[in-house]
């Protein structure tokens, strides 16, 4: 995971680009994980944990009925982006459990990618327990950003 | 760090009360830890990873000159309470190093406390490397938000 995000760091570094999160079931791990190098406030601009729907909606400008969809991921990677001025936004939304959540299993996750002129978004089922999945989740969501940098 | 987070969020769920955080140098590890917990949803918000000065002025309203200093903690923890709708804000600033920053010495850190007619702020002196006072801070923070709740 650190070497995925590092490699991320170093491809936005280049080109002079910048990155924000939102976040819901990985509630920080993927900021957490992207502020963890020394230096990676040059590229980092920060992010929104959104756990409650309202801060979604409120803070993200999320309009989605459900928030386990891959319309909310996608909103919610190009609010983040556009609140926090970031070229790319990275975003992860799910069930990372014990209890199914919207009629949706746990392990259902979307992750979301939103930069300029692409947003593209990954719906995964994953397996294991709450923290499995939300790392899981944080390491798709590193994997989707290097492969829009690519 | 888990124990404390537990007592916090019963504390808060007894009181059927919430918490928001706002992070500067934890980047989002405050939030994990809140949120490791299931059923965590029912207590906490969400929060603001405010890494970018711009980001603490835009999402959390801060005025303060300094980023380093306890004026900015307390604005960033009353501004994440109001702005995020929660009973409590909690919030981190301050330098995780390698480098100083504003002139102060890494491990120069402030946390802070809003809630119901109470703004708290905490300085520390920590000691370590980065990682050390990253999760430092976020044992001072649980405190700090536990002592207000006592």
């Amino acid at each position: 995971m650190e070497s995925l995000s590092a490699q991320v760091l170093a491809a936005l570094l280049e080109r002079d680009e910048t990155v924000a999160c939102a976040e819901s079931l990985t509630g920080g791990s993927l900021a957490v994980v992207l502020t963890a190098a020394p230096g990676s406030s040059a590229t980092v601009r920060g992010g929104v944990v959104s756990y409650a729907t309202e801060v979604k909606r409120e803070l993200l400008g999320v309009t989605a009925d459900m928030v386990v969809s891959g319309e909310c991921a996608e909103q919610m990677a190009e609010g983040v982006r556009s609140r926090l001025g970031a070229t790319w936004g990275v975003s992860t939304t799910g069930v990372a459990g014990p209890d199914t959540q919207e009629g949706q299993p746990v392990g259902t996750v979307f992750v979301g990618v939103a930069g300029p002129g692409v947003t593209r978004v990954r719906r995964l089922a994953l397996t294991g327990n709450r923290e499995a999945i939300r790392a899981a989740t944080v390491t798709a969501a590193l994997e989707s950003l290097a492969d829009a940098l690519a």
